[in-house]
């Protein structure tokens, strides 16, 4: 396991050195990591805990490590012997793994000593914003694909190794069904799956010795790609022409995989062909810079397509590059007490909320998601009583529940430096998110004009944050 | 070093099954990688060339990997046999790291016995695009930053650990003089920088308690954050106040940073009431999602603004996420001859170029770079002699240069399997690449509506080119 103690930024060291100096190094704080709306994050996929919990198991600061430091000339002596020691020793609550979160809400909450929370930041960002940034672009492309599985392909595209790498398995949290990625399928298990390249083609004299030599090859795994001369003219008739070839010796002609041109008429005559032939089971596959909106839109012209070959938008985010989590103080620990704290700003969506939060899930009698709370943590949602919740900006809106459900959304995840989460395989994972995926109502979900699921605030919290506000001293002009 | 031979696509593997089991598995075959003509991509600068070295020099699959693609019940034992003893044996030519290139123009060129050349495929387009990627939009960000320093700090947004590690080395490449991220200041000996967050600020009683504790622990390399409550009339007043106690006591007062709103506004106000204070020498930096659009706007507006914090737009790429590089066939020995080979396509722009190629980059009297020439590698370009260009769509656009220099841009990478490249040092390429910027035409290299860089192809090639797209049997109807 690589250690990433040093994937971070140089600022976080330094304001250790600066709490060290304070004395503050061991104050309690508490701290969420969250992300906010924005085009195309009206929700997401919770991904990359397994990856961050790795990090944190293996948090330390090794002698080499500890020299270059050093030699940068910024940091003494004493603060050089505190990093030597440094372990993790705090508590880490999560949302699992392939949950489904809105803008807002506490995605992790980190309780522990403020050098030690302070420091995981940069790392924690890093890991669990890229993996749930793909995951929910994944899950936007699965839903457009409807019931047609979809195949991640996009590793040369990828934004370095671990882009491609953690970005299959993150797709497969989404909902992807397999990826081209040998590593990760070898890495986690992922089903992986795969065509020939154009070069295959061109290595042979002619279209249809290619499709003999690969369909002899793999027999039942044969998706023959059908656009290297002319599709319909050449691509389409060499590819009927090998599957009765290896159906004639026993074999199981799989598909065609379309990668140019009018996807949505080629895709229709290729089914009309196909069928005409005798191949109404051959599958056609096709790909081509495809996202959500253009399978949404090849849907709706009536391609005939039944896997989906999604490569560089998909596992870059293409249209939104990054998950934009930010990770902010809220609460920290003065003369014993531990007080709230937030974070002003003249743009008021980037307010903070102030203290120890809990995140609940509230569901109606069938089990469907109506809002999200957050409260303060010594709060305690009693599920026999009716429970008003309200818009935090627009407080007049507002919804009584009374027969719900409360379900705490951050589990346990380390708890005082030891790790008490059970990591579920991706297979698990999956399960996971299609169960959530059942309780969120399709409005929240859809890909444009998506109704807003409800984040509110208890009246404690949103009073704590009110009076803190209030209390601030406004500008003197 | 890591292994990352099994980072690649399933189909690279099924492929090379399929030429084993045909006996073309060690018929010499040439490949290019190139790029094409894409908004913000008239130009790239090239990047990864190190990486993609290592995995070359490391390409081997271990017993385990040989073991997970038997479990995969795809492969025969004749062809997992081979992967055993599978080493790279072939030839690389590459473009050196931090020039600056065109598109359509090989940057590689791998000659290499097939099954080699199209196993490499997919590690060569994810690391040598990657890097590309980012190097090309660090340069368009420095190159609208003017003289001002530009710092990479976008670790925390970036697409994984591997993003932000070897994103901040083709950061620096492409013209970066900092970056935040501690790891690739201790991997590659990248300067790193950084100031402290706003939880530093919220850690304290008072914003003039946090610059002084800050300030106290780092007098010379305080970079104070001065927005957290109020830039203007809290966060400027303190840094002040702070700055002079500093002074007093020998350190030298380094600067502020402004992280939110009108930044044009905030510096010019700032800088007012710096000089005014007696602090002409401390710097303004800025930060805040900026891009090179934003930068060039700024400075049109007049802002005051030194040194310039980039994250996450610029480790994302996120205007174009991904480099889009292609690496296609262009010759394939046929009984004991190396034929040309040529990818056609409906779509003109995507039809490739056959033959084994060199790029010559041809420069005037005044080392100006006035065009590339892709020629066949069996083409002598003579200086002493006039050389006519002509622009291959529209052939009547001619030029003659009579007295010039033709640079081959391909150089020695791997020669039959032996590494013959030295890897420069990171100075070393930062250094070419501010050479190489001399010799473009600013117009080639600004941000919007650039002219065109000339690449053209030699009249052999172009006709080769022809006589093999003339020759395919048109379709019939």
């Amino acid at each position: 396991m690589r250690n990433l103690t040093m994937l971070t930024d140089l600022y976080q060291l330094t304001m250790l050195q600066g709490y060290l100096k304070q004395g503050m190094q061991d104050r309690r704080a508490v701290f969420t990591m969250f992300f906010r709306h924005a085009p195309g994050l009206n929700y997401a996929i919770m991904a990359g805990n397994e990856q961050f919990l790795d990090y944190i198991e293996n948090l330390h600061f090794g002698p080499e490590d500890i020299d270059y430091l050093r030699n940068l000339h910024l940091f003494d002596e004493d603060f050089l012997r505190y990093l030597k020691d440094f372990r993790f020793t705090g508590t880490i609550d999560i949302v699992p793994e392939g949950s489904f979160i809105f803008p807002g809400t506490p995605m992790v909450r980190v309780d522990a000593p403020l050098a030690q929370a302070q420091l995981i930041e940069t790392a924690l960002l890093t890991l669990l914003g890229h993996q749930s940034l793909i995951a929910t672009k994944a899950n936007r492309v699965v839903r457009s694909a409807e019931e047609d599985a979809v195949m991640e392909f996009g590793l040369r595209r990828a934004q370095g190794p671990d882009a491609g790498l953690y970005g299959a398995r993150a797709a497969v949290i989404g909902g992807c069904d397999s990826t081209s990625n040998v590593l990760a399928g070898q890495t986690f298990g992922i089903k992986v799956a795969g065509t020939h390249a154009h070069s295959w083609v061109m290595s042979f004299e002619s279209e249809v010795e290619a499709f003999r030599a690969y369909a002899n090859c793999f027999p039942d795994n044969a998706l023959l790609l059908v656009d290297t001369y002319d599709t319909l003219a050449s691509g389409l008739p060499n590819a009927i022409k090998v599957f009765g070839e290896i159906r004639a010796k026993g074999g199981k002609p799989l598909g065609i995989r379309l990668d140019s041109g009018d996807l949505a008429y080629l895709s229709q005559e290729a089914r009309k062909m196909l069928d005409e032939a005798g191949f109404p089971e051959v599958i056609i596959c096709a790909s081509n810079d495809l996202d959500e909106t253009i399978i949404r839109d090849l849907k709706l012209q009536g391609a005939r397509i039944d896997l989906w070959g999604v490569g560089t938008k998909l596992i870059t985010s293409a249209d939104r590059s990054a998950f934009g989590g930010v990770y902010k103080m809220n609460a920290l620990e003065t003369d014993g007490v531990l007080l709230p704290k937030l974070k002003r700003s003249d743009n008021p969506v980037k307010v903070t909320l102030p203290g120890h939060q809990e995140l609940y899930r509230l569901y109606d009698q069938d089990g469907m998601a109506v809002a999200d709370l957050i409260t303060l943590s010594d709060e305690v949602i009693d599920e026999g009583e009716p429970l008003t919740i309200f818009d935090p900006q627009d407080t007049w809106k507002r919804m009584t529940l009374t027969r719900f459900t409360a379900r705490k959304m951050l589990v346990p995840f380390v708890k005082d430096g030891v790790v008490v989460y059970e990591k579920p395989t991706l297979d698990q994972i999956r399960a996971h998110r299609k169960r959530e995926e059942q309780t969120i109502w399709e409005q929240h979900l859809r890909l444009i004009f998506p109704t807003l699921f409800k984040v509110d605030w208890s009246h404690k919290l949103w009073k704590l944050r009110h009076d803190m506000l209030h209390d601030a001293q406004g500008r003197h002009i």
